[in-house]
């Protein structure tokens, strides 16, 4: 009998979250789905559909990094942001998954470890573990917001960690990295020679204007290898097009050493599709709007989640700054898996802190995507369940 | 300085034959290409461009394994082709390199290796080592028209080989697999343990009928792991819109787990976009139309080749049944990179053998796809550089 690889020997086994959940689809009850975070589901704005068949459409004329006008288009999206880079220095993938994956391989023999934040959206392990790498968690302290603690970086590392991950802002935690920290942490990797991975999907989602923050690495003067990750996905709320980029960044012999292999493994896989490509400007010209809808969104769903806590409840709305998650902290007692199964026996569907590696307490994460509606009679569910 | 991985440490110096068409290309010299392998810059039909914006366009509805209809729509092209296979089985990739990746990462620790053959394009090399996997050649014996011989496959495994690759037909060499080699092939496979990743994607191209061919390996009853991968790049002349797809047979135990693993691998990349899925019975329903006209086109360039070549000429095509390209034995002396430099010197561009691992003799290789007035004045320039 064939054998089949260790990196591919995933738990299969369902959660009782997971079976419980299957029991109330399959008794046909209604559901208020609180982790809903797919935007093409809650009546968000779209593009014109007439975008994906642009000029040219078929025509083949495949660029290791990317088509030269599709970079383009970012180098110009990124200076409306503030940021001057170049197209020479911009990689597409079809997802920041696959860009992951590449810069794993770039930088990580099998049998190297990245770090990678705590609480966090749990992707990395999987992402790491099919290229043979593995992972170590740094916390982000709560004591801080869940914001970044450099010396949580360091303490977590050892002899084979080759990079540092971090989601800014967090995700689910929303807590937007700050200048302070971004200087301390790029200490932290120019000493020991790690590359900083930032993934910055959600940068586009504060929830308000404030001083110190950082929107993005690109285009800055960092000590290190640095890589930005974003994409239509979330800026656009495109996820079905496929089209992501990344940002190589730091040194110039080390950017350009790594942009010299990333040539070699675009040309290897060539991921992207043309069509996609060659939308990519009007594409990017209907992100403001779709951007707009969204914030008034969870804006609109924070407030009544916060206007649903009574004022001496046991449970409160963890403060953050931007996103499309709110996370609530709820008594220990009876915790996290209790809580969310007496939710899903009230048709309410929400997701444990567990899910995302929180510590130091018991938490909830809600996706503040969905329509208005069937936010407030979830959380008119929430706040009846948790009790005062 | 931070460091990079071994396994994108490839080089990147460029051969005699770049720089000679690098020089070539400044100069502004007309260049009759005849490694032109693009089927969209040689006046080959395309579909309507409004199949790319097919309703639902935007609407992300993921599925690991790729959308049902689309798989559907699959299931009823293989049946167009006498192979009943099930949409289960079928597995979507964004192109045959990733789903390559993705097998090497199922069955292989890094350190393991897979069998490809030689001569072959020379892509497996490096897919594999971006996956921490080593790769050990088998030959397609030239006595045996570069077909499969089984035993070769036997004598090139080792305790860590895990998988044989199949090109069928061959690359550039055209061979089909037949019945006969087929079998001899299972009985070493399932021997040894080994998987069966058999890359069909130019198996619509046979030039003309005969008996005792292996379309396809999907649907068959065969006593190992067996993968069949193909897409729309060569069955439909379409490599810009990124979709390919895998078919896993072989006993079910094998096979089931091998898909549990792959759709678990699949919900981790999600990485075919939703508007080409939809768009997929459609634009298989184009690629009769692109493969009569490819069809067309190389057995007409490949008469003019044979035309070309004067009675009694020291170089001759040798024999193959299907493909786009052509392969040319050239005398020993100059060989290969020296009749390459004098044909570009003259204004043509063919590639050597040794491009793909060629052995036991010297050989150019052409793409039977350019226009037919190009090719037939680049063959001229061709017999009249090799001499009689």
């Amino acid at each position: 009998m064939s054998r089949f690889s260790a990196r591919t020997d995933f738990a299969r086994t369902p959660n009782p979250l997971a079976r419980a959940l299957e029991r109330l689809r399959a008794s046909g009850c209604p559901l208020l789905d609180l982790t809903e975070s797919n935007p093409t589901r809650v009546g968000l704005p779209l593009p014109d559909a007439a975008l994906l068949a642009p000029d040219d459409a078929f025509t083949y004329e495949p660029e290791s990094l990317g088509l030269a006008s599709a970079r383009q288009a970012l180098v110009a999206d990124f200076a409306a942001r503030g940021a001057q880079v170049s197209e020479a220095h911009l990689l597409l993938t079809s997802s920041t998954s696959e860009a992951y994956g590449w810069l794993f391989k770039l930088l990580c023999e099998p049998g190297d470890n990245v770090l990678v934040p705590a609480p966090c959206y749990p992707l990395f392990e999987h992402l790491a573990r099919l290229e043979g790498v593995q992972t170590r968690s740094y916390a982000l302290p709560r004591a801080h917001g869940f914001g970044l603690d450099a010396g949580e970086v360091a303490a977590a590392c050892d002899a084979r960690t080759r990079a540092v991950l971090v989601v800014n802002p967090g995700n689910p935690t929303g807590h937007f990295l700050h200048e302070g920290e971004l200087a301390a942490l790029a200490d932290v990797c120019a000493r020991r020679q790690l590359a900083l991975v930032c993934d910055e999907v959600f940068s586009p989602f504060a929830w308000a204007p404030a001083p110190g923050r950082v929107a993005t690495v690109a285009g800055r003067a960092l000590p290190m290898l640095t890589f930005a990750l974003s994409g239509l996905s979330k800026s656009a709320g495109l996820p079905g097009l496929k089209l992501a980029w990344t940002h190589v960044g730091g040194p110039a012999a080390l950017r350009d050493e790594a942009l010299a292999r990333l040539d070699w493994v675009g040309d290897t896989y060539l991921p992207v599709g043309t069509p996609v490509q060659r939308a990519l400007p009007a594409l990017l010209a209907h992100a403001p709007r779709f951007q707009a809808a969204v914030l008034e969104r969870v804006r609109g769903n924070r407030q009544r989640l916060l206007a649903a806590r009574p004022r001496d409840a046991r449970w409160d709305v963890v403060p953050a700054e931007g996103g499309w998650s709110a996370v609530v902290r709820i008594p220990r007692a009876p915790g996290e898996e209790a809580t969310c199964l007496a939710l899903l026996d009230a048709g309410v569907r929400v997701q444990p802190g567990y899910f995302y590696d929180f510590g130091g307490g018991a938490f909830l994460v809600l996706s503040l995507l969905p329509q208005p509606e069937d936010f407030a009679a979830a959380v008119e569910v929430l706040a009846r369940t948790l009790g005062p």
